[in-house]
């Protein structure tokens, strides 16, 4: 860890991200954070954008590097920030999603349920720091926003921070989904800090904007696309009927690690009290689950068989979104029609048709804010601005009704 | 099938695919072809190069959208092409690589040892066509070369068809290796077609120079990269390894596909012979493979466990690159640095010291040739035009030897 | 005109520009429409954006190619159109800023005021319908919006036009403003036509808010940007304060064609009645002005040499914006010290410092409307859709208020 | 002065470029750099690539970008580079090109004959110390290459300077010819400093090949462009007929600058011993000419009103390129033609009828070599690496001979 190294890592987002701290090569370099090569950042879009193959790994060295830039342009304005911090905040954004299990959504709704990967993360990061010999202490304090210099917590979590940045330029990217190009250059060159906090300059309004308005696009347009929906929540309802069966007995086609979750009650309790537990998830990841779903396609229990079929060949559930929710008498419709067509009956019709709600705010005044710093010292809530295209109306969440079921 | 659909697919490359006919869209939809979405188009080139996560199916789609385009260009010059023809041709680029397994060049040299992905691309396409009523019988005989139209052979597979036109674009895109960027669209506006032939016309030399040249960059840059060099022979000897033990009986957590092709000896005379084992290798990919090895790293063998453990992590053999071979001597100081600090001996250390070459040609003269059709009517090879850069030498296949090992 | 031509021009923006009809050749030959290659589009804000360059010539042909390509999508989706409709909704695109004079904005300010560039687009075409035997009457009656097919003049002219489409394209290409980037090409796909109307599919509505809002951005960032404002205002100043001396007989450096309406008061009626006005003004451009005006910053005359040096050596007017009008104390004050400094007073004293205002709708829910064909067949105004980010609040126009005033 | 101020500019190419001394703001605001936005760089391109408008003032803050990014990395690997030094070596760069007048190459040929824009620099940058008190002195001995660092120099001029890597983006770019991009960052990212020269790390070599070989993609296919060669041709005879006019005394419409230079004979004595020369030199660009050619469209001179309306209206003369040089049968042909249908005669025709050379060498092995070093410390220029593209052959120049006449 003596000798001076320096590593450069090709992006096609940002062209190049630079290496150049031995503490942030041995981070990288751990299991628990090459893990995330394995899990892709938008689980299963790709089946509607072929593109979208980019995985959290990559997403978190591409927030890393912007926190390298924001920091960077930081210092040049004049900002205190110390080598220590510097290199504790990078670390920061680095290990941001290092408890996220593979389809993270569907994973905490279907095999580990109540168990949230912020508490995973935060169980990975004290772990990580134990082997670091405290490395991470003040990387943890940044982290959950308990040191004093708190614009560096904002940089790594906040309405604006290098996460979203990052995943916004990185998705739109990815899925070829142009319009959801921020202008991330600029908005770090805008930034600054006041009072602590971090701000945005006057002349970076625009940029916010369009930022906001981007961010809006992507989740209606792709994160909460309705065939994205349709593929995600039948991998719900597939981890769901394995972990039904498995917890009666019914064998089942799985890796060591995914049998762990399959055939154990799992809870928060676990994860403190059973080192194997939190050992197990670090083995985890996208491979165990589709290409167990690939042998369950085979399995007796019809609902599980079908289910992985279709997933499996893309044969997805339709997907009907709507602004208003579904009535009793159209559901039953359509579970009289799967049940006559499919065989199934009884509660495993659940399974095959079922509502559910998406719903976004465009700007959320009530989580941390984006604050403009005007060139007369006054701070304002994005939000408060004479004449801005983001008012408070965008604040009110919008929630979407949705309904699946198979072809019919 | 009666009614006119029409989709339009998001891809970051090109801005939009379309695909408008109705036995594309049931090529597409098929098993066969959906699961080329499991299937990384550059292997564990993301180790190096961590956005190049693409799969088979996005570029088969992509040199799907450079056939259309290509055609429409011929078409558009007066060149004879009918609707039948043109249907043909684009299942033809689809299906040019359905043969392809997991890891490909691993699995041709660990599992499936002989039996060539070119060969398994025939008898799938001979199964889809009886499926398909006769519906591929054109695209196969294009595929082939025996149809008379040659051009639309070359279009598929040359020195310039639209397969290599995808791929030195779509790699060079998700690596971000901007230098491997060609100028497709100029490229496919130059093409014409000469006593049924595929030409370039006069304009377009330098963009047929710069192709060449982006291609050997690729090769040299990314392809042949050192340290995907040594990912990929770790897991061809992986394979090996796993193949080696199966075969003596010992017990290797394996999906049924995967255990399949381990614990039987595999020649072409199986792929003909018994119908199961099309169908158990259409149900191999990436996830069988890569699920199977962090499984292993826990095995007993420690060969297998070792090299497991290793490529899960990360944690590459180094590899070197000389224009030279190396010479017995100093891979027998390697052989004994090994055995001495992993305690491993005798034929098993070739695991994991070991040798190998890379070649390239930048030009090959032998091969479909990349003919220049001049104003007045001369037709000319690429490598044959007066202060061409692209001379003679350049068809001379550039040789490398490599060795990699063991941190030692 | 007998042989079939084909023509394919390199566009940084979209790539290629293809021409392949012979009337389109001979309009885009006529020295009327090469006279565009020498206005720049974005007149003065090069001063401020260094690579905003780009000429009219370039904006109109980028304005045919989305017009072919949005007749294009239309004709597959079995909008009915006829070749002739094609062809002339093309020419009428391209000639739609004909009328233009350099420096648009100062020109109709400063040397023919009370002339507009619509106006003189209207004899331009008229002129050129002459010369080309009436082949220009179907483009006229499209321009004009008398054709029955209220679309082909909506693609021409409207809050989403191909007009706009190209200038937000092409003005955020070369500026490098990234964020005024436009999704034009899924905003193309989407386009419809219900009852000969011109709709944009419900699927559209998030790439419509996105073109909305990015158009507000390059207004407010780029277009109504202080410096660009200071710089065209001082234009605006020197043409009226060079008429002014050429009015009273005084001598200055100017090209025949801007020597005739330097000495001449010019109206509609010139324009109608005289056929040497509209001739001098095809001969009339951006070198004709800048040549001028370096020569003028040697003039006797005081106001317009200390002008015409001050722009030619980019040092600029102050400028200040605020949203509220400035009063008469702050005006007097800066007069005052104006005059000090520069030995300026009276009237003259007007050239120095002077306000004005901009203002900007970021819909103008009066306008022509973007309409949103939903699936269920219902159309709505985009500022009347349930949860859209274009709310009528926002077709309330903006203005803003500003101040100029030399360095003091 | 004294304030530090730090501004940013938006620039299409490289996202923004910084400027942060108050000695760099000083010369970038002196009228003899601001003269830069009036002189294009691609001079009369833009008649085939109508994107390329892009002016020397914006190449050369270009240049002065990447001179920036160069040093940065220089001094990151350890090369000693004093703040003087960079400051120094970035106004070097800056001033590269301020002697060029107005269309340069036709300026040089039908102007100014013998006075190469080489010298005017060095007058220039002579001048501009002694207005900046000294301040330029070890910027011109760098530009001169008489300072001991010398990778400084070759930084600002030699086969790899920033100069090329600029000009080869920007033009590329603005062009749209796609082809001629080159991966200037990854080029940058591989310069080092070996024993006081410029140097390119090993693994850098795939890199210089692809520069060398858009290099010679954008000669051939854009500056070199048969249109283009016929445009600047016209320009050349055009500017040479009026000087010969001018010399017999016949009157033209021309501005006191562009007059200065037609009515006397210049020669370097003029420059050197008249400081009007300069002065007038300083206030000629672009608009002086073509604002002339317009209105010489009408001049009683048969030869130079045709000439100055066709280059006006774009009816350009046709261009014919050949590897072998014209025979005088074939050129007295069509002077008898040209001579029948427009009525020009002996020594005239030659304004009409001429032929010319285009030459290129790939790459120079006389010139200052781009030299690669290896990791065992070896130096090797790129054209005696073993397998390079770029071999010995390259260097020879290649010659194309070219014949222009009017449509006939």
């Amino acid at each position: 860890m003596a000798e001076r190294k320096r590593k450069i890592v090709n992006d096609p987002v940002y062209g190049f991200i630079t290496i150049d701290h031995p503490l942030i090569f041995a981070l990288i370099s751990h299991p628990y954070y090459q893990r995330l090569r394995r899990i892709h950042q938008m689980a299963l879009a790709h089946l509607v954008y072929p593109g979208a193959m980019h995985t959290r790994f990559h997403h978190s060295m591409g927030a890393y590097h912007l926190m390298s830039c924001a920091l960077q342009e930081l210092k040049s304005k004049g900002v205190d920030i110390t080598a220590e911090e510097e290199v504790a905040a990078k670390m920061a954004i680095l290990l941001h999603d290092v408890g996220h299990g593979p389809y993270s959504h569907a994973l905490e709704n279907g095999i580990i349920e109540g168990v949230s990967h912020e508490k995973i993360s935060h169980w990975l990061m004290e772990e990580l720091n134990k082997e670091m010999k405290g490395a991470l202490t003040l990387t943890i304090e940044i982290f959950n926003g308990r040191y004093h210099k708190t614009f560096l917590h904002q940089l790594v979590s906040s309405q604006l921070d290098v996460d979203r940045m990052d995943y916004l330029n990185r998705d739109s990217f990815y899925t070829g989904v142009s319009e959801g190009v921020i202008g991330y250059d600029r908005i770090i060159k805008m930034l600054t800090v006041h009072r602590g906090e971090l701000m945005v300059e006057e002349k970076g309004i625009y940029s916010i904007e369009k930022f906001i308005v981007a961010r809006r696009l992507m989740y209606w347009q792709v994160y909460l696309h309705k065939t994205v929906l349709s593929a995600e929540n039948m991998l719900v309802k597939i981890l769901r009927r394995a972990k039904e069966l498995a917890l009666k007995g019914v064998s089942l086609y799985a890796s060591p690690a995914l049998e762990y979750f399959l055939y154990h009650k799992i809870s928060d309790a676990n994860f403190e009290q059973e080192p194997a537990c939190l050992q197990q998830f670090c083995l985890l990841d996208d491979y165990d689950i589709l290409s167990a779903i690939k042998v369950w396609a085979q399995h007796s229990d019809k609902v599980l068989a079908l289910l992985c079929k279709w997933l499996t060949n893309r044969e997805l559930f339709k997907c009907v979104l709507s602004n208003e929710s579904f009535d009793m008498v159209s559901i039953n419709t359509l579970r009289e029609k799967v049940q006559k067509q499919y065989g199934i009956t009884g509660k495993e019709l659940d399974y095959f048709v079922f509502t559910g709600t998406a719903s976004l705010s465009t700007y959320n005044d009530q989580d941390e804010k984006i604050n403009i710093l005007f060139k007369d010292g006054t701070v304002k809530d994005i939000s408060s601005i004479d004449n801005a295209l983001v008012s408070h109306t965008l604040a009110i969440p919008v929630k979407k009704f949705y309904i699946c079921h198979p072809k019919i």
